[in-house]
């Protein structure tokens, strides 16, 4: 791998300003020009995000530097280094994620929880991402790439498979307990079914439609509610638990007010809903104090995962225990990704093939 | 104590309807009449809570049972029993709560999580309440009262100190860690910052007015940011941690959905805002989801406790380390109360002697 | 199911002492003799295990009330009931478990802790126990079993099924990590394996054997060791995980010192090893304090579980993710089950059918 | 500060084999040969550990690498730094610890538990330690002393401190709880009881003489126990919690084996021992499994602390609740030092003046 030649000029998708991006030809950061504690990293694939969206489109209240390039499911291979102390190597097949750098030195830091890093580098933001063919990257923030997973495949799990996977965690629901996942069907949640399948939780899908209802079946949820046919949609989910109480937390990867707020009415006493996802500014969740206090609601949050979720996220999809619907299509596809993802006509999540 | 005659008529306060109360002479019930898994409790002192207001005035989503006797801080001395299986005997000094039974079999119960039990009594609600010179009790939820602590000063510790010292093991807050603590000067605040000192939090009171100030300082705060008088709370709040990023944890007493949107702004990434109290139906909390996530922060609910905590909050007081500012009161002075707290000029919390 | 009849007398094991003990005849407490708090069980099914040996061998420090009456995995049906509180009647399916009675008023009992009750009443010990056709059985303790468990299946739940189960809650072992299991071909073991695997768990399953392979590589280990074939079990243990730092905990069923010292030794630094089961007086473990420290290790224990941990031991089984290898044997072969266990010849859990 | 000499000699105590140390004229490495990633720390103060008497007499299981210079509680200054990514700087007061660097990849320091790092350095053992007038310490694992903290009392708190109140930590016990001391009125042991009261915990200090009782008394211990005039200090100790069920942990910093056995039958059902310290090869502790298991009893562990324990550690001790007794000698008195060490002669912890 070593002797792999690296070329001058690669292709990369440069957003300028919130118009919109071009794929362009660009300089390479050869080897030797390398600052320290980075890697170069071929990037072979890379899962697009719905967040990748909200940056070029400048609607967040943190806003990149432009240029900016975006992508932060990269899952490529290393072929040069800058680093004496890191244990990478060249030839390692490495994932380039959202949290492209953390500083290892603050509270959080400190503690594990680097995506809160005071000083972290976000891939497309404030550090180059993975729509790019060759990608100067941290060395801090890759994540190794078990041998036996397909690199296509662990593309998404980079940041759609960690997001939902630290947000299991932080459910705090046990394995035998019941979990909500609206949007079951859709990239993020048909993701979260399989993660929580995994971990012995009893998922109730919510979503719309009979493909919907097949697929999330297929991949093991044990309750279905169709939120457009259901008249009720807090009894049918309460329903689908024995004891009528309803589950014991909730993952809502939508920015809908309105899908919190039913979450905070249809799960159990002492529940929790987890918020995961960056909506647009000016998204409000909604609670009612006096039900939420009476039965010890929580509602928290999840924000993407730190390294050791990355790696767990990617091994339990090694493990084969999680498969994401993927269809790849090649680097210059990625202007129609965006439009079908908009339009909401994108079936499965899109990886793109940078070399194809 | 058990050759202490039981009177046949008693005084207690009777709600008939949302119009009010009347303080009258009802029966008593007598030892032979006592039903199983009860026992006659000689209520001495009664803390007067916010919650009767709602529970009389019925401006509660959850409705009481007419004619309703409310009161749930309750210190007495159990005069008569009908338990074999109790270890309490008469002669105890015990405490009468808001959760006044639980089944002891739900899933909550099972749990040591008796608050939420689906078939709970509730002082005032279904179950007579301490606002009455001879209390009919439930034996499962009487809490032992140590010989060392005040019966006046117990009463407010009964639901007051348990619900804000619960709330403080729900913040997740650890010894060493900032707290802030909005109505830090008033009756659940005084209370949460005396709990909060002793488990080795860092107090961050907020409040209005020099006489507060004053006074939080003396219970033991370490900082003070005036509500009033304060241009940016926010800003004010993050200030007072020497690092900038703000409190760890946040105990909102308040119903107001100002407090909580405040201080969702104003704590630390991974912090945890605590709702406690039941406001009049309708109070709603709103979050932005977009820095909620980013931050991982937590909005979570703490309701009254459980019997361990009840144990626990009585002891910290009995130990010296918490004193509620009572103003003891007779009892036919309830009516008076109740017009100073919705006028607000109540000062301390109001003890009722049952007997003066 | 009411209009059964009870018959005046039944077929029980009785102990007079540590000799051994006799079926006989003795009377069946009828209806209306039940003490409060109680309910008559028609045992169908009681596993045997190897504690119910030591309480009639009386080789343990606690001491049996004699005459007694072992056993504690009963699988049966209320005939009687004489609780107005209780939410069980006549005709629900229940477990009579070890923990017989526990006081609900202890600081266990508050925290859900009852097997630490501290009068706790135990079958065989100073409760009746299922060794008999119709037990008068505490209602406090009886567990509901799921309609769609085969009643013998859910005997051996009962102990062996909820003693394993929350000693892998104990462990803290999250999925995706690695536990050992020694013993894992046999009764508790088995039953660990399919737990541990069902919660996520990658189980390395020691033991010895070509069929205790077979069997352990069906119910689904992931690395087997074969502690008489292995010259050095300590690192056959730790080569089994990926990295070779061994499992994140071991689950020690058996008494013998040796399995305890090793698992210190192959546990993975910040490891747990969780000791279960009751050896008969005078077992020892043995930790070298300077590794224990160095590399953070934990040694901890299970004591059967609460009322949780039988319900949701029970829920898994019913679920079809556990399932014990039994063989049913009519009441009378007790002795001979004893003499096989004894000497170690007995294959798989020994079920008693009461009424053949 | 950057204006500082820094010469080219400096005193050091070099232990060149097992048989003892010399304090000697070394070079300082300069600040154009520092390696990359290390900051030269000019060490003012540091305190003297028994630690440091194994690393030199290598009775240890782990060798140290010889020529080696011990030395873990080192307060000093930043006089040079090589390292551009760290945000330490020239002149910022630091400490130099056990855990001299962590690889920040491996599992555990992705966890946020560098003691366990896979390639750790540990001081004296493979890295240079404190004692020595200029230490080319890793940046890594320096951690920031509080400005008003004095660098002499900062010194024993980078080991002890820490070390004791990770254990608190680790031990599990709550505010409000019991926790035994064994060796309470010594080095670690008077340290653990002023952390301990911090946190709210209620201390039963274990020790004997009169002048240790009143010392313990004075830090704030709850109970004493003297354990030589005490005929059954199993007894004693649970005699010391009102309710005579014993303290819910203990932390043994002795490393004889009796200590650990008497502290398994003390501590109350569900409780925590913990140990702490390294003894010499050889040291074992013995639990009864059968009451272990009777009573969930947990025998853990705690090897230091990380990075985050030792900020806090320090803070406290800033904060005025956590003072040692310490004795300055000057650095050419570790000789003494040791042999008082040896003796058991030494009064309060002793801490070297480098530049004395």
């Amino acid at each position: 791998m070593s002797q792999e030649q690296i070329p001058k000029t690669q292709l990369a998708a440069v957003s300028d300003d919130a118009s919109g991006f071009e794929i362009r030809e660009i300089p390479v950061v050869q080897a030797n020009e390398l600052e320290p504690g980075r890697a170069l990293v071929k990037v072979l694939y890379s899962g697009v995000c719905h967040t990748d969206l909200h940056v070029i489109k400048d609607d967040w209240p943190v806003k990149a530097e432009r240029p900016c390039i975006a992508g932060h499911e990269g899952a490529g291979i290393i072929v040069a280094i800058n680093d004496p102390i890191s244990k990478l190597k060249v030839g390692d097949k490495v994932g380039v994620k959202w949290i492209a750098h953390s500083c290892n030195q603050c509270e959080f830091c400190i503690a594990g929880d680097e995506p809160l890093c005071l000083e972290a580098k976000c891939s497309g933001i404030n550090a180059q991402g993975s729509f790019m063919q060759y990608c100067p990257a941290y060395t801090s923030q890759l994540t190794p790439i078990p041998d036996n997973l397909d690199m296509a495949e662990a593309a998404p799990i980079l940041c759609a498979g960690v997001t939902v996977y630290k947000a299991l965690k932080n459910s705090r629901a046990r394995a035998g307990q019941w979990i909500a996942i609206p949007g079951a069907g859709g990239g993020l949640g048909s993701l979260a079914v399989q993660y929580a399948k995994w971990m012995g939780l009893k998922v109730i899908a919510i979503d719309s439609g009979a493909e919907k209802k097949k697929y999330c079946e297929e991949i093991g949820a044990a309750a279905w509610v169709d939120f457009k046919e259901s008249k009720d949609i807090v009894a049918a989910v309460k329903a689908a638990t024995p004891d009528g109480l309803g589950p014991h937390a909730a993952i809502i990867t939508s920015p809908q007010p309105e899908a919190y707020l039913i979450a905070m009415e249809y799960i159990r006493p002492r529940g929790t809903v987890v918020a995961v996802g960056l909506p647009p500014a000016g998204a409000y969740v909604k609670a009612d104090v006096f039900f939420t206090v009476l039965n010890n609601k929580t509602l928290t949050s999840s924000y993407v995962g730190n390294r050791q979720d990355a790696i767990e996220s990617l091994q339990i999809a090694a493990d084969g225990h999680v498969k994401c619907r993927i269809q790849t299509v090649p680097f210059k596809a990625l202007e129609k990704v965006y439009t079908q993802m908009a339009e909401g006509s994108l079936v499965g999540r899109a990886v793109l093939d940078l070399f194809a």
